[in-house]
């Protein structure tokens, strides 16, 4: 049978994606909203349409079973998948492809790898799913370097361990998330992590960007599973002790765990797993008012309740998700365990909701525990489906981007106003129509939210870059203002840079500039993602 | 009215202590256990007994209202409360005395103060409540340094600002645990971070060593408590945004939680809070067999339920501490919340511990929901008297030392059992009389225990420095080769560092190292704790 492929430029495989008869309605409501006709869906691109630059490395003989400089895997290694890569794609502008494609089928392979692009003064990017949305996987490296090597894991997919008392697990950094739950089920174990982009993305992509997950309380980030870390550095490999916890001084794996490539690769790790739940509680509660829903949920993540999942959707999420009429804001709330019977934790949150205006409506009861019924089912529907909508509202010139923060409870309210005001202006300013905005929270801590924003606006195909630049430009001004964090699990990689410059403490880039300049004296690794290297 | 001093060379404020008639049980005890007729209590040393060097630094004019050189000063700032300190303060030995002592008064100050170590080619030492137990306030600096500078930071113990909504205060790093609990109170809130040093030591020396808390679960370190801090550092002040989370790079701050003062100078924290709780389920479960014990405190720190108290006494402990006649190990479990009742909770603890052989003894029934009645309260008492019984000890030659790790489940029972012969093997071996090691867990996680050992053997006195560093050796050497950690929430300082260095990854040393060498160029914070200043 053969193996299916990827599609080079968009998301899955290829001959998947949504039907001209999915995106019937889709396009009806946005016609509808920006008061235009209809929109043309170009033709994504084809690999035979588009030509690469020559590459500029010579793969060297000893390396040549585990490098190619093959046109499909260049464009395939080019691009993540925000918006501004999706726009490039169906431009057919392929300008920064990697040189040359490497697939390691070992930790070995990892490090000869580094050593060959050291001597060749060529820059080293890890990829691992390619789903990342921040310019992280992108070659756009200046005119340093003699060229780019894209180090693919994919060939480390392996559960090489598994400590059924412990609860954790070793695992391959380049596996995806499908395969490795699926190794982990027969131990009747789980990692739980299921990110927006689970089906194409890597244990090893997770660590190294701080990944958001399943839980939308207490294990927020993948940050807390990680037990112990492998990683290849260009000066050796970095090893540490399994460990539930340590005090000896600051966290050896917290180093890297977020460092984007820049510090090292990730080949393995240990991670911590769960039992596979087998009890579940979930409600859906709607709030008249959005303001009063948010004080419900800071209510539930003060109260150590620690629900696996508290989605605050507001009214306009509800709407165009199709999960509701938009004449509520949304609170999916559920609590899972493989221990014990949840109703007194649903109970006690369902209090907090109604102390603040919560109603419970008639349908989510029925749908009780089953997360795939109701309306929490058909917002599940809708959040796999979002990989896949991009690309189609790409190809019709319609803008369509997300962006994310978090920031303490008192200052949300402030912040969402302003983001709110902020982007729906610069979307009607750059488009000449009036954008769509909306918020749902991802994840909620007892001291502030996760608030998570999805615009729409009427692109303009020729200048659609540029007008995405330019909200980028105005939705990060405003969070960066509010001193929110410009990420709090999409990473910065390369496009977050300019903010991330302004949020990141100086003597904490002057201290991680260092530590790279020592396990990377060369500059090699990721450049450009972060921090600049040293010179 | 005159404020009270501390002591210089033990526990405490002077006069404070154990009674002859508090240590008489004590001294029959151990007697017993040795076999010896009885001990000769050294009197403590007085001030006027030891004689200085003089100091090798002259105090700028500029500094001259915050540094002193007075003897008392010098003396209160030469050690910490290790056995090894103990032992040389009995013995008059304040070799290691730092030259001068200073008291800055606001952040500017501290700033002034590193610039003047920095030109004077000084040893700057952060200094908190001097509790630490690894000799990382001590002067043992070499001969590279003019001199050294103990840095006190307890004139920085303001709460400076209260958020209600977001739970969060803003706290300078010099406070000590009463005055930022009793400052809290009036909003509702608590830190509820009560480390066995919480009378005496201060918010930024739990930061800077990553002290252990009140919570055996989930909230096992300060770590996750910091929501920001702000850090002096020799090249500029560190002062991050305040996040509930993010994924922005690897975290800022964890890259100072735990630098024990090697990269700057904690003055502030935004802390997340905590309600007062209000609700209270506690029990004490019993044990024949330590293992069940375990293994029942495995269930329950799989469960997630989250304990605020989950401390599994080894028999021996619980014969030790006066709270069982140790013929069985005893759990103190406890939940606690400021939000809901707990039966539950407590409930599903309690058929854990049933699966595997718990048997709750009727007293402890009786004790109910107060934590300070029952076994539970006595081991509490017996927790808070601990930090007086060490200098106790020491002025009757009987050496009694606590040293602390984590490790796996998979790991622990071979860990426990080598632990146990290999320490007691060299008690009998150095002392030539049968010693007496007990454990307990001071924090549990879903994939391991952090165990906690207690010692004591018969010293010698004059020999009591040299048989305590080849029991620290041997026990320490022992942790090591089974890869767990040489410290849950001690801290490296200079004392720990054989074997940190042992465990810490050789590319993340290098990384610290050079971190270091950016932050700190002149290399004069707080020299061989955790790492060598780079040349």
């Amino acid at each position: 049978m053969a193996k299916q492929r990827r599609k080079f430029w968009g998301w899955g495989y290829e001959g998947s994606g949504l039907s001209s008869a999915d995106m019937q309605p889709v396009e009806a409501h946005w016609a509808d909203y920006f008061g235009v006709d209809g929109f043309t869906a170009d033709a994504p691109p084809e690999a035979g349409e588009i030509t690469l630059r020559e590459p500029r490395l010579a793969i060297p003989a000893s390396l040549e079973k585990i490098c190619t400089t093959e046109h499909y895997e260049r464009l395939a290694h080019t691009y993540g998948r925000s918006l501004a890569d999706q726009i490039r794609a169906f431009r057919r502008d392929f300008t920064n492809a990697p040189d040359v494609v490497a697939h390691p089928r070992d930790e070995q392979d990892v490090v000869d790898l580094l050593d060959w692009c050291g001597g060749a003064d060529a820059a080293a990017i890890p990829f691992g799913g390619g789903s990342g949305v921040v310019g992280g996987v992108e070659a756009a490296i200046g005119e340093r370097y003699a060229g780019a090597v894209s180090i693919d894991m994919l060939k480390l997919d392996k559960v090489l361990e598994v400590d059924k008392t412990s609860r954790a697990a070793r695992i391959q950094a380049g596996i995806y998330g499908p395969a490795l739950e699926s190794e982990l089920r027969p131990h009747g174990l789980t990692l739980r992590h299921f990110p927006q982009s689970f089906e194409f993305s890597t244990l090893g992509g997770w660590i190294a960007t701080r990944s958001g997950g399943h839980f939308a309380t207490l294990y927020t980030h993948i940050d807390d599973f990680v037990e112990t870390m492998r990683i290849v550095t260009p000066t050796g490999i970095h090893d540490s002790f399994r460990l539930p916890g340590s005090g000896a001084g600051p966290s050896p794996d917290r180093m890297f765990i977020g460092s984007e490539g820049t510090l090292g690769i990730i080949t393995e790790a240990w991670m911590r797993l769960q039992d596979r739940p087998t009890e579940r509680a979930s409600r859906t509660v709607e709030f008249k008012e959005y303001m009063d829903g948010v004080r419900a949920v800071r209510a539930i993540a003060q109260a150590g309740l620690y629900p696996a999942n508290c989605r605050l959707l507001h009214a306009g999420e509800v709407k165009s998700a199709g999960v509701g009429d938009g004449s509520a804001s949304l609170l999916v709330l559920g609590f899972e365990s493989a221990d014990h019977t949840l109703g007194p934790w649903l109970e006690r949150a369902l209090e907090c909701c109604a102390d603040h205006g919560g109603v419970i409506p008639p349908e989510a009861t029925d749908a009780a525990d089953d997360p795939r019924a109701g309306a929490a089912g058909r917002w599940r529907d809708a959040f796999i489906k979002g990989c896949y909508m991009r690309e189609a509202l790409t190809a019709r010139g319609i803008l369509r981007e997300t962006f994310e923060t978090s920031t303490t409870w008192d200052r949300f309210e402030d912040l969402y106003d302003d983001v709110t005001r902020t982007t729906l202006d610069v979307i009607e300013d750059v488009t000449g129509h009036p954008g769509a905005l909306t918020c749902r929270f991802t994840h909620v801590y007892p001291d502030g939210p996760a608030p998570y924003f999805t615009y729409h606006g009427m692109g303009d195909k020729p200048r659609m870059l540029d007008q995405f630049h330019r909200i980028k430009q105005a939705a990060s001004d405003v969070l960066v203002k509010h001193r929110a964090t410009i990420t709090h699990h999409h990473a910065v990689g390369r496009d977050h840079r300019p903010w991330y410059d302004q949020q990141a403490p100086a003597p904490f880039v002057a201290a991680l500039s260092a530590a790279k300049k020592a396990l990377d004296p060369k500059g090699i690794l990721n450049p450009g993602v972060l921090i600049d290297p040293l010179p």
